[in-house]
């Protein structure tokens, strides 16, 4: 899409110089706007043509009943949905009574702006109607980082050539009609009308509406105000329905003239709120955002912005496209989760109804670790939303059988939506990764508060799942058996290393906590035996390992089962789980994502180079990247073992996920979690960033490998760690470690200890590793930019 | 429910003496009568008050789609529900207007009793209305096993005291209304009005109704003829509507005067013949019948059964419950599939809808090994069906990505209608029992056109489908991975034992039997490298086997899984699929059903004795019967390891899971793979009988190892194989072979060849080996019979 001659390849912006009617909802997923509250599609001004129009607000959703034609014990009932809310963004346009329809008439000129530092979507055209008047549009667009219900709008007209009489129509809109979906009625029942009216009201330039959800039963409501700007002959008048209030604005306009059209949109909701406090809520901030105004709005977005870019941009010399991936990517990984406070990150942010607006593992395995590093403000939220969720953790935990708590694989507010089991329930991973995402955030925060509070709850419930979970087979080794891992083309493995490997972490990190927090240790009932269980397992921990192959097995046996038969497979046929039933994928060597590969990345300490290498290169000739949260962590891998172009080729895939439409659907929302990727491919991968286990008493420190593919000349970014901010910047020879501010830090260069402080830059060379021969991938699944049959050489062969 | 005093115990028939409105639907079930086209439930003939009430035509279903809140390729997209056809029994009676509803007024007497030589479901009653007349009624009802499409019912009444007015309503009735089912609107939108009226006809004393499935597109005819015997005063009508046909029959009888019914019903179904010949055909079977008249229906049904008695009956002496309930089981066999006539055998034969009137691999490995031996013709139909679905289970093969066939997991017309696919596709078993069904029949039988026409066909796809679901590992071994065995408690296996030793005789027998027929070999495109190849697959079939343990797995690695606790699972926590989740039941030791045990059954020569011994102890301690399909198989492997106390145990229950209502569901219709399992127990199980693999040249032999328990004085029963009729009658210390009919036969007594010829019996002592201690049950699972803490001496302990 990028690629597409209409968008352009520029380092702080997305640009899109035309409109591609084609490319309606890709746009819209890439031009959304969202403070991690309040999330608005990227939808055109006017409403229409559209490819999905929407507006959401985290954890606002719909419930409905979970079919099963052979139901089962334990399957969930019912399933959550996001749901589109009152769309605050519509501002429609008639021209001499023509509506603004860009599908008709002349589009002369049309331009989009995304500006990473203003956090302002800007448009401007010039149209001719079908009648032959053209008149010029420009609007600009945000969502406030600092008001977090507030979003808004400036739009304005003017003639080109001749007078026009112009209406400007500035709606808050109410189940808006949207696409039909295909073949989905259960979908298409939440969908259709979800809000029913309690309130609506317009009075002068003032607009409201109160709805709420039928069956959740959440109040949903949205405030407008608006400053008017036009010639003398400028009218309003606003009128309101159940599900659409309307400010109309006329004038006569002579060329020269303009009518401008400031709107300030709140959005707020309440489970528990009355319909009073829901009102005086929205009501409250707009009036604080009329306060402010737009400029006072657009000021504070451009202040928070340089804030978040200070301590989180990543500049990259030498692949245009990739600078500007990877500050799109941060961008909206900074949108998805800035002021969720306590809410949920979905799979797609608030950008799309891609996945139901379902949260999953990406969240805590993904996207907290770059925001830990790059605005740890945010992450702590995520974690309390978690924690906020435990009584229905703990009791799905017990309708299972289990001890602790059992997250769900995919929710909005907190329980199981997940409707196919070996898939959802059986990936207990996800427990592993939430107290994996805990640890991490304290240690880079030093948040010791939360480690007393949430955290402990969170580690000792997941402890207590995973000793429930395993048991000791009669040699006394500790086994997880009827799991799934990561990968998805697998299902209720025995050992899924990955599992086991995090679970080891997660009950060694838990039996720690107690430890250091005796009181609250006791108040939970953990007493020395239960820590000592936890520790017995973590050392007990079943590893498989097929000592033939030399390699690590993804889950015992899993190296035994016959291969995939990549040569027979089309490559029309990818993704595979499109073209072969779960029960062939899950008895083949066939890998959807990053699994075993996953377990070396957060694991790094549990295995040697060596096992790295090989490990990385058995699983790269199965591994077929039909998800989108592979390429990053084989990037990683890639990196780790030496194979530099492999991981700039899968560097790039992980960026381009949805710029240049990847998988397909980016229309549906962004991949939240690929795009943290991206940062993670650069941090993680070239800059070889670990967090190493320490001795005892010596916390976990950050270790760093930096490596440039030749691609790149240079590769510059900054993370922070307890208040303190390191600058890497790495060339292709010397790597130099900058402290911005704080107090003087250790950090490993390639193993090797080295003390850091504020205005005494450490230099130091970047070690050229020789690698073996580059791994290969399944037959038509190499990374983007390395076509089959071309060898590291470059040159390609039969 | 035998036990409950309205029940008697006796040799030849089932008699309720009195009505129990609690037991009304069970009763429905174990008085339903078939001939395996038709069925009818044991309704009151007046219709109410009723259970379900039901009259099936088998292989009439109507289709529905399939619901999955996340969806799969390879998914079914629609399933099959056998429906409530025109239900040509019911038979209303007024008595000076008081409606005869036995709930109101008093029932002075009413007994039912079901005739097993007779096959005639006779029904006598005094019944006072609630305004104080008193009547007598009699009926007597049957489904012709000689003319298909007939059913017949007398019906009479007589006043006791005074004179009554009486009116007779005989009825035909479509989309008969059903009790509510809780939960299931797919299913209630099949099973309410699932036909569509095409045609009602009523004249004088005959009657016809058809109608069309909406979506199946099954056209459904009945009709009825009657006879009508009365006083002077008796005056008959009959009208018709879309949905019911109606003959009322008024009489004023004094006492002594009786007013006497006798109606004559043909079914019948198409799917292709027009609204003419569908209603012709009816005309023209109610005309036979009526030609035929009772007495003649009732003489021929008579004689039907004698010649059935003849080759099946088993005697059993020590113990008349077991008597009464393996005759009851042989009938209830013998109606499931007497007629069907290349239609399937439903899991509940034609006597409910539990399952969705689905077939399962119960039809090939229960049901067809007692009818090979007691009643062959009816087996060459049955496998003429499952062949006459080879395209539909070919095309299923080629959706799975496999080669040859892959028959459906459950269905009535030939579609997989299996919609949890870890327990319905991935339960491949159901081929090679289809396989070897059909290389049982042809041994038996010595149907040998069958063999090269059907048979072959068969075995091939069957055998092609094994190839291709299998590989070889690096050492040559050939794994069959991620399948389900019998044991639906665990799912998804590696190498599951049953599978392979089952897969290899397909395999084999293919492979024979294409060498015995080269032309149609070719025809098939079966070539030398294949049959090699089937047999090399064949030699090298892993076989789990735990060395440590001494004993093999029923899947690899399924002994090393964490146990089940069934210390701590309360004894209403059964069946444990309705209390726990499959994630859990997978991954630990605890079995639903015979698996590993069947495997002993089904492949004797492929274990040795004193394998067989420690199998069945170790799995007797994890296997929980949480199936009707498993008693009779441990039942068989008790009597095999010398555990006759075990084996007649699980032999009472496995006779008793309809009559006692074991599974508490019986009201949903007949266990037909249990009541199969009763012959199995014992002829299989006390007999010892076995199909043992020939040498060369030498087909397969039947052998006996006949052994009674304690409780039972002897056991006698006759099988027929190629036309010979071998009667064995075992005593405690001695068993006599007789030939009662044709050419001399080799059979082998506990290993010892003995010819029987006519006229020639041979008599044989028993062998009393010693046994080692009586296996395990879990907790609270011993058999019924034996109590917990209750030591084979009978004494309890704690």
């Amino acid at each position: 899409m990028i690629t597409h001659s209409c968008f352009t390849v520029e380092p702080w912006c997305l640009r899109e110089t035309e409109l591609n009617l084609d490319l309606l909802a890709q746009s819209e997923s890439v031009f959304a706007l969202s403070n991690g509250h309040v999330g608005w599609r990227g939808n055109l001004d006017e409403g229409e043509p559209h490819g999905l129009p929407g507006a959401y607000l985290n954890g606002v959703y719909e419930r409905h009943p979970l079919p099963y034609a052979e139901a089962g014990y334990g399957y969930p009932e019912s399933g959550e949905t996001m749901i589109n809310v009152t769309d605050g963004k519509v501002v429609r346009l008639l021209v001499n009574d023509h509506p603004c329809d860009l599908r008709y008439g002349r589009l002369l000129e049309h331009e989009r702006v995304l500006d990473f530092r203003t956090g302002v979507l800007s448009r401007t055209a010039r149209w001719t109607t079908p009648g032959g008047q053209t008149v010029r549009i420009r609007s600009r667009r945000l969502v406030s980082f600092t008001q977090r219900a507030v979003a808004a709008v400036v739009y304005e007209v003017e003639p080109v050539h001749g007078t026009v009489t112009v209406a400007v129509q500035s709606e808050l809109v109410a189940n808006e009609q949207l696409p039909h979906v295909e073949g989905d009625p259960r979908v298409a029942a939440v969908t259709g009308s979800p809000l029913v009216a309690e309130e609506h009201f317009a009075q002068e330039t003032r607009m409201r509406l109160v709805h709420r959800t039928g069956v959740s039963g959440l109040r949903v409501g949205a405030a407008a105000d608006h400053l008017v700007e036009g010639p003398e002959s400028t009218r309003w008048t606003s009128q309101s329905e159940p599900d659409v209030v309307r400010l109309t604005v006329t004038a006569d306009l002579k060329p020269g003239q303009r009518l401008r059209l400031v709107k300030f949109v709140a959005h707020g909701w309440s489970g528990q709120r009355s319909l009073p406090a829901v009102r005086d809520q929205v009501e409250g901030a707009v009036a604080a955002a009329v306060s402010a105004g737009w400029e006072g709005l657009a000021a504070e977005q451009r202040h928070f912005l340089d804030r978040f870019w200070a301590g989180a941009d990543v500049e990259v010399e030498g692949d245009a496209q990739i600078q500007q991936a990877v500050r799109f990517a941060l961008f909206h990984v900074l949108q998805a989760a800035a002021r969720g406070e306590q809410r949920a990150i979905p799979a797609k942010g608030l950008t799309g109804t891609g996945y139901d607006g379902h949260s999953f593992w990406d969240t805590e395995s993904y996207v907290l670790p770059v925001l830990s590093l790059t605005a740890p403000q945010a992450v702590g939220p995520v974690l309390k939303w978690r924690h906020r969720t435990l009584p229905a953790a703990r009791e799905r935990a017990r309708l299972l059988g289990l001890e602790g708590a059992a997250f769900p694989w995919r929710t909005i507010n907190g329980a199981e939506c997940s409707a196919y089991w070996p898939a959802g329930t059986a990936a207990f991973h996800v427990n592993a990764d939430i107290a994996r995402a805990a640890v991490r955030y304290v240690m880079v925060s030093g948040d010791e508060e939360f480690e007393r509070a949430e955290g402990l709850d969170l580690l000792v419930d997941t402890a207590r799942l995973w000793r429930s979970l395993g048991h000791h087979d009669p040699e006394g080794v500790f086994h997880i058996d009827g799991v799934t891992g990561p990968d998805e083309y697998s299902a209720v493995a025995r050992d899924n290393l990955y599992t086991n490997v995090m679970a080891r972490q997660n009950l060694l990190a838990a039996a720690d906590a107690a430890t250091r927090h005796p009181d609250r240790a006791e108040e939970l009932g953990v007493d020395d035996e239960e820590t000592a269980a936890w520790r017995d397992a973590a050392a007990r921990m079943a590893i498989p390992y097929n000592e033939t192959l030399g390699v690590h097995e993804q889950s015992a046996g899993f190296t035994r089962l016959q291969h995939w038969d990549f040569e027979q497979t089309p490559s029309d046929h990818y993704p595979l789980l499109l073209h072969y039933p779960y029960f062939d994928l899950y008895r083949k060597q066939v890998v959807k994502q990053a699994d075993l590969v996953l377990a070396m990345l957060e694991c790094p300490d549990a295995f040697t180079d060596e096992q790295k290498a090989r490990n990385f290169a058995y699983y790269e000739a199965l591994t077929v990247r039909d998800s989108s949260l592979s390429a990053c962590c084989q990037a990683v891998l890639a990196a780790e073992t030496g194979h530099l172009r492999l991981a700039y080729a899968y560097l790039r895939e992980a960026a381009l996920m949805d710029l240049e439409d990847l998988e397909h659907n980016t229309r549906d929302g962004l991949h939240i979690a690929s795009l943290a990727g991206t940062w993670i491919a650069v941090v993680v991968g070239l800059g070889g960033l670990r967090r190493h286990a320490g001795e005892e008493g010596n916390p976990d420190r950050l270790g760093f490998a930096p490596r440039l593919p030749e691609a790149l000349s240079r590769v510059v970014f900054t993370v922070t760690v307890r208040g303190r901010r390191l600058k890497v910047d790495i060339g292709p020879d010397e790597v130099r470690y900058v402290l911005v501010e704080g107090e003087p830090l250790v950090v490993l260069h390639h193993g090797e200890p080295v003390t850091v402080a504020a205005g005494a830059p450490v230099q130091r060379p970047v070690p050229h590793l020789p690698a073996g021969p580059e791994p290969q991938q399944p037959r038509g699944r190499r990374p983007i930019g390395l076509t089959d049959g071309q060898e590291p050489g470059g040159e390609p062969q039969d």
